[in-house]
């Protein structure tokens, strides 16, 4: 019984590799190696230095934006400062600057003509189509206002009056081009815990007062005027004022943590981001409304109303940092050593199939059994006769394969 | 020398492939032939097909949302447009749509009584207790004030005057439904630098303004009716309009860019947010306070305090694009072509344990070599017999395996 | 032609497997069992144990929070209550508590002195320099204005004034510190369909009410006081409140859903955000400026500024959900099984190279074929005489290889 565990374990303790042919051909050499080379040159190349496969990637950025707009402009023969026309006001990342407002000074709730020539009317009849409207500036009533001095009457609505009529043409605020935005940008990469600000903390506070953004002069500047950043996404100040529009400012961070952290740096970028809808009809650039609450002495509450078309600014922090790790570089040499194996494919068809000799090359290669033969040798002294042949006894092998590996000895 | 350089040149030029037994069995070659058929259907249909493994897809999302609410609404005996119910009113991602007003008028700091019967009273020991409370509408002073004409007093409190009542039963703004949510979302891939808009630029300013989503007949149309979105979560429109709620919609893109640009377009899905608590007691729906500021005539300020029950919507964009390119084509073709070979361990385990005759073929594809005749036939004359028995020489081999590539020669 | 089509057909059905050799020996058999043992190790501890390599994940995680806060306190002489202090009022995910207030009260258009020594003067030359400014209160006209009971005079602006003078010292609202921010967040995985909750929903409304979250003692509880959060943090509360901040508070969802879905729940951290800025002297804590809007009985418009420095809370969602799937298993089963192969290399080296008899070992492993042998026996009768000496017949294999696979047969 002991025999057969020692049996056992000498037969674990064995090493199975594989058989193989050397050919000794300069075709097929030459071949190979080639092949090989490309393999390896593709890893190294393209997935070890181009794609950083050695490292593990950080895509979860933690972001933080603050962003603060200063500049005065004239709009309606008043000077408008941050606090007029920055919304909202807390410095967020997404923020609109206005730059033309429509205002309908103290609207009272009440009833009142509308305005605007889709609401003529002659009859009350001609305001029915229109109950239940949503473009219209209040609950349409029904009635027809016929006034004495104009042609035509409008129809009735409910709601706050005088009804808004934004039919008017206001010069927007083109000073706009000369405010300056601020963006305090904060990340964090909580898989290596890495912490970065968007500009050097060694840049002094006059430094930063003084200077402007530029892509080549002064990259690292937290300072945007207004008027490059329209100019980088190549959009027209005086265009944009009028209508409005979005602005996206894209902040993105690829650090490589290997390499010195001072090197992990933002890059700025600028887009229209309502660009995709140039060319439809509709909802061209960007405007909201919002009112203002007032009360008279005796606590009726008014409002003043603001049709605000503005620009808004979006800012988006995207990235990723990277950083090596034996993991990675592990799998990836792993797939390295493996993929150089696959060249074998290529060369075998060249051998097989088309060298001179190829014939002989397959009787090399393979090895043929049949079910017959195999029958017959079982037939035969089971065993004896193939192991005299090769002068060296069968074997079973690593488990891997062989399910019974004691089956000889038992 | 030369020689030696020769040899060494001559050794590394050759191709190495590795001996095959080819068995001509039906049952293996059958099963050989299925297990890779499997092998090779997986690949093309799941890897391939299904999951596009021969793209790069990115996932880094742009996005920017700018949304307009219309519509109108009574409420407390007015009527509220959209630049009272909407808020923030810029128009952005996340809004709110305010369907109930609680609010408490003139509001000027100082010291009155608690609402609620929760701070009732009879003397001021009754509210030491209190002291330091954060869910009263003010600082509790500690002081008791009895009312003649009520039974129990109330804790005096010191801030805006009077104090909030919430416990009145209002008529939400049950309109609600019938306003429309016009959704513009512009994306950009910044992989592919493709930009796309939620409605096609074909559609006209008239199509637009007429049309409502509908997710089978109209699913293009950027234009939503709140009631509909509702129903879409299921919810019921009296129920979310006393209580508030949170509402998402999502917009998912899914672009494949090898096909038509036409068809990358949007998909949306709504839910309710806050379903997770719909169990718990506490905090439910949406509710917020916000003020009015005013001044008297001598310049004091005074407030109207609001409670605002309201609908929130979170517009949520997610998406991803995948484009054709060679190199996961690449490695996905040689992991593939690896992995059929892989077919090879279950048709061994079968050959060698199996089969009829599984012991002439461990014979075959097993050659044994223990360390007693290596040392035997060292002793002897080393490597001729060997040699001459096989009819050809041995070699050491390439590179990647013998480190000493020239021993040989040397 | 029938009997070819056989041939091809049964040649199409064979098995091709390597033809072995095994190595009895102890040392190169124990060097190999270790390195598949270490392989075998990795894939079972790291790769499914670890990294969870059975499981598919969604990262794309879809959240919505909400925020409430409640606390009073003193500031200026008033009691601040949340309507007063929180901005934006809606409780989003990112609000600002303020703490100190530089309020510049009835502010008309007009034209002022600026305030600070900064636009001091003494002629209208001094200004001049000044034109154009952004750091002024208003736009600078280029006039002095030199006042009688002062020394020096102030350049001139054009716009609200009186100007406003931050340069006062005003005691902040240190009441911040009791305050309560109660959070409530819902998320949901897209792919898995799953909702949570960032509180269980067997929470009663009194405990809810009662509770303060604490790491260890109360990881479940969403309402935080705000002097702990920024104890977490290591930030001074008093110094805060002065200069105002950004704290971030990261909810992190890491969900196995194989697991209880009642073991997904969040993980609470706290940052300061603008960490990173610490060390510039440039635009230290957080601060905005607002207006409130009042008009006069004659309906002039006038407002009051407000600098209002705060404490900005951004409340991140991250997160991923893990659940079996038999594809990510199945590659990765198959991955390992490819691996374990892998050790063959490394024991190849150490048996051809520095193993006793490693001449032997490579004798057996390569049998070499050199293109002279080849054309040799083809100038012979091809086939037979290589035919004999196996004692099988040579055979095209199987399709992956050999192009021609009816080569014989034809």
């Amino acid at each position: 019984m002991g025999s057969v565990v020692w049996g056992c374990i000498t037969d674990f303790f064995t090493y199975e590799t594989t058989k193989s042919v050397v050919v000794k051909s300069w075709s097929v050499g030459i071949i190979n190696r080639i092949v090989q080379l490309l393999i390896i040159t593709y890893f190294v190349g393209w997935v070890f230095i181009h794609e950083k496969a050695y490292q593990v990637t950080d895509t979860g950025i933690e972001s933080s934006v603050m962003t603060k707009v200063k500049g005065f402009g004239y709009h309606n023969n008043r000077v408008m400062d941050v606090a007029d026309y920055v919304f909202p006001p807390q410095g967020a990342g997404i923020f609109c600057i206005m730059t033309k407002l429509i205002i309908t000074e103290d609207q009272f709730q009440g009833r009142c003509a509308e305005t605007g020539s889709r609401f003529s009317c002659e009859t009350d009849e001609d305001c029915y189509k229109h109950l239940g409207s949503i473009l219209s500036n209040g609950v349409i009533t029904g009635a027809c206002i016929n006034n004495a001095s104009e042609s035509q009457g409008r129809c009735e609505i409910e709601g706050w009056c005088p009804a808004e009529n934004d039919n008017v043409i206001i010069k927007p605020m083109l000073d706009v081009k000369n405010f300056t935005i601020f963006i305090k940008n904060s990340i964090r990469f909580p898989l290596f815990d890495v912490t970065r600000g968007n500009f050097p903390s060694s840049m002094t506070s006059e430094q930063i007062k003084r200077c402007t953004y530029h892509p080549e002069h002064n990259p690292f500047c937290p300072i945007f005027r207004v008027g490059d950043v329209l100019n980088y996404t190549g959009q027209d100040v005086a265009d944009l004022s009028v209508k409005g529009g979005e602005i996206g400012i894209n902040i993105q961070w690829k650090c490589n943590l290997d390499l010195s952290i001072e090197k992990c740096i933002p890059q700025y970028s600028f887009t229209r981001l309502d660009a995709p809808f140039a060319k439809n009809a509709v909802s061209k650039g960007y405007n909201f409304r919002f009112a203002k609450y007032f009360k008279t002495e005796n606590g009726t509450e008014f409002r003043t109303l603001h049709k605000a078309f503005a620009i808004r600014f979006d800012v988006m922090v995207t990235g990723h940092a990277g950083k090596f790790d034996t993991i990675p570089t592990l799998i990836n040499l792993v797939a390295a050593f493996t993929s150089v194996g696959l060249g074998t494919v290529l060369c075998d068809i060249i051998l097989l199939n088309f060298l001179k000799g190829a014939d002989q090359y397959k009787a090399k290669k393979f090895e043929e059994v049949s079910e017959k033969q195999m029958e017959a040798s079982v037939a035969q002294s089971p065993g004896s006769q193939l192991s005299l042949k090769h002068g060296i006894k069968s074997s079973s092998d690593s488990g891997a394969i062989s399910l019974s590996i004691c089956d000889q000895a038992m």
